[in-house]
């Protein structure tokens, strides 16, 4: 497929980048409650989780940095930072973080891939541009809270997000149409990430 | 007001710009005075974390890189680098660094937010820009030692910065001179972190 | 020397691009070896070690992103994870991360510090262009991984990187032919972080 025909396909494929930054803004504020943070830092966490890999991923392939230029993903991320520290607590317990993070892991990995190619990047770093622009977000995130970061947790993380991102790199050069090839490569992806969480999934470590 | 009479203002506030650059570079060397480094790790701090903010703040609106296009903000850093290293260490113990941190605060978060609505970034957006480039130099000096971040501290600190860049934006669109607003906007962001650091204010934390 | 003549300069002095790539891949993978991670997180810690100093050069100077735009940059990281995950562990234990690093500090130093003067990068600004993107790697890696920065070493590690870029831009305004030049001021940076790592030759730090 050549480049303009991949380039109108990003649109057909919002709904993803959609997810992504609800999710990770999300994520971004239960770990500022975890951590007793107030609301300013709810959202500073919430923004910087949200935008951090799609920030990253436009500025290497030279597009428009996307949350500049009108003031709607500044308000979802603020939403989402009053939704959780208006809501009670109990909704955010336990392993939501790691779900929400699934689920912006996912559709970050894939519509990264997709826009990379868009924007004429090879094959090959089009699927490391999804897989890192997936992984920014919760890097920024772990390191600003202070936390071990997610990569090292034993579990599948970035192996999903590879998944996602070679899949769609595949599905479009196959033909698929977009919204297809987009919504199964991140559901593919959701699915080992979140078998990765529920039944401890790993692939297996070095050892010499 | 439109974007070539914003665009128009950035120069009358290059002192904001040269204030942080000043403090910020005063603040990393410092830190590595704290940690017992080199000369040479000191004008390594000094730097990143004096051009770190701007830098970020201007990939993002696709600026030219505000330091890279003459010698003078490097010969800055190094000159406070060369200050921490041969004056009497008592000028810099105790609180300083946090006093250095709060002036940077107040001017980065001011100008970025400046800076970002001059190059067509909406308000929204504009004030979230001037919160990250304020917050990035010294994010990347506590990184970089490996210290906990300035931004986890409970007194108030994201939340200067936002009333700073908040504030520049806001009197701006009511048609405020750029000196005066630009003067308003960071003497009242550093007063507020002040407090904070003086009187221990702070936001309440989330507790559930 | 003018911009063009410079500019002209820069595919001679590939040898070093390429040196640093291979070296940071493998130290990235070296240190995914010891913290017991899968092959997929060898890949990622090889790829972000390898064009992060790189990456953040490009985007400084405006320059096209340089492992975007073909599939090999990719290709010789993933080889690099393949090589350390599948040969004896004994080729890779003690000091091989070092020395891997230090090749990769001063070939990149020299080959950033020249890349950036052929964009229009003024002088001082080039010099610290070249020491920054040596180190970002390093600084990458290591902060993924949860470590303490190969910067707060004692040993000379910035001030090598320093002395490789200093010669690039000296020997280039003296007129020397760029291969010699970038061969020369990259081996004396290595010379000199090889004594470091050696011998422990160190700076004094501050003591006040």
């Amino acid at each position: 497929m050549d480049a303009p025909a991949i380039s109108r396909i990003v649109p057909l494929l919002e709904y993803l980048d959609l997810a992504g930054i609800a999710v990770f803004a999300l994520s971004g504020a239960v770990l500022a409650a975890v951590k007793r943070q107030t609301l300013v830092t709810f959202i500073f966490f919430a923004i910087t989780t949200a935008v951090g890999g799609g920030t990253v991923r436009d500025v290497l392939i030279r597009a428009p940095v996307f949350w500049l230029h009108d003031n709607s993903t500044i308000l979802m991320c603020v939403a989402a930072a009053l939704a959780v520290w208006f809501t009670p607590a109990s909704l955010w317990k336990g392993r939501t973080l790691l779900w929400l993070d699934a689920v912006g892991l996912a559709a970050y990995a894939t519509y990264g891939a997709a826009k990379a190619l868009a924007f004429g990047v090879a094959p090959l770093p089009a699927l490391g541009l999804g897989v890192l622009t997936a992984c920014v977000g919760g890097i920024v995130r772990d390191l600003l809270a202070g936390e071990t970061t997610i990569l090292m947790r034993p579990e599948l993380y970035v192996t999903a997000a590879a998944l996602s991102a070679a899949l769609m790199v595949g599905l479009l050069a196959l033909g698929l149409a977009a919204p297809v090839a987009g919504a199964l490569a991140a559901l593919v992806g959701f699915l080992l990430r979140g078998a990765a969480i529920w039944r401890g999934w790993r692939l297996p470590g070095y050892r010499r």
